[in-house]
């Protein structure tokens, strides 16, 4: 089946998970809005007949099926394509990952917009700044470490143990985000945890990965995306 | 079997969604840290030796399986006690609105913790402000419209169309938290969302709902969960 993600097209953002696991499953898809533009993903959005209509981008057609929701559409996706173990226990835990890391991407992004998306970084940036600081200072840790202990009690280096699954692919991103996003933080608080560095590294140097971040498919991090690098929050 | 929910005791915060479904379930469930307090919560959250422990509350324990993350929680358990139809279609939408309803109630917390959780909500204040007329006027209207016009298209007044889901419940919540928090705004607002009024109206008065919420059981909503009211965040 060819697969057609909708996302935005000039950020990697949400829908980059959802590209990370096509890649690594070299499933057929059609990235949409990129070949299009963003007024592919307007149907969807402002058809008010539409049925069953997601809120928000991304989002996968998959034959007659629209499913919304990064962690929703990892789900239904990864087991078609080995990208999660087959036992259950195994699928929820991946799933839970997944959904840490989704909150943990919320925190990213609330670094640079605190008061909401409505408003430029430009408009909340001594908002921005403390919230940063939080975030660099006591959240970032906590999350690296959870998936340090992690990392640390499986045998195989990836997060369900042996095999690499679709949480191993959400942890490269984030890892390579939060690099482009706080180097100087991320600098200081690597080195604490060799196992997420590691993890980031080899699933990077997977080798459909690695022709996907090489390829112009990969849209390079910017300003506009969850992951920004403002000097001034990273502390 | 009996279900083990851990999630803090004085609060209704995410548990509380858990709980909603395990209540129209009639399932058999200890909430623990009501009956033992918080400590009880410790060993998962600071035993560093527990393999594939949850990041935060809640988590459920059903036999030897520990599940964390809410929606998780809620996608297992639903499937089991009759909360969602089998088809895998309906349990890919029921989930999907479940992770929006999520990312709704991240927006809510952060109307009164925009800086985030470390600071007291009096060390926000002015931050708030701004966040919390952002949420009333812009995203609070869009997640209402949202789920009034799916209302519109199902015949049976339920998310899913004739039968109750987990999501039903999810809604109802926030829509009673919603009146908790910001009395005024809903005021204005639910004239405009009558389908979402009524689904909250009906959800509560199902029996074992209702008999819920007129329990003990049924921690009030008050200044320290998800949904808090400060009149002046009430636009």
């Amino acid at each position: 089946m060819r697969y057609e993600l909708y996302y935005w097209p000039s950020i990697q953002g949400r829908g980059e998970f959802v590209r990370l696991a096509l890649e690594e499953a070299g499933a057929d898809y059609d990235d949409v809005a990129r070949r299009r533009g963003a007024e592919a993903l307007m149907p969807f959005l402002e058809d008010k007949s539409l049925a069953r209509a997601p809120f928000a981008p991304p989002f996968l057609k998959a034959g007659k099926l629209v499913i919304g929701q990064t962690a929703s559409i990892l789900l239904w996706l990864a087991p078609r394509h080995g990208l999660v173990p087959k036992a259950e226990a195994a699928r929820i835990w991946a799933h839970q990952l997944q959904l840490t890391i989704a909150d943990w991407l919320v925190e990213v992004h609330d670094t640079h917009h605190p008061i909401g998306g409505a408003f430029y970084y430009e408009d909340q940036k001594p908002e921005s700044a403390r919230r940063a600081a939080h975030f660099t200072g006591m959240r970032l840790p906590k999350f690296l470490g959870y998936f340090e202990r992690l990392l640390a009690q499986e045998k195989g280096g990836w997060l369900l143990g042996r095999s690499l699954s679709y949480a191993d692919l959400s942890l490269f991103q984030v890892i390579a985000g939060l690099r482009y996003a706080f180097p100087r933080a991320m600098a200081r608080l690597e080195p604490r945890h060799p196992r997420v560095a590691a993890l980031h590294d080899r699933a990077g140097s997977r080798e459909r990965i690695a022709a996907y971040l090489a390829s112009r498919r990969r849209i390079p991090f910017n300003q506009h995306g969850i992951f920004r690098h403002y000097s001034e929050l990273d502390a």
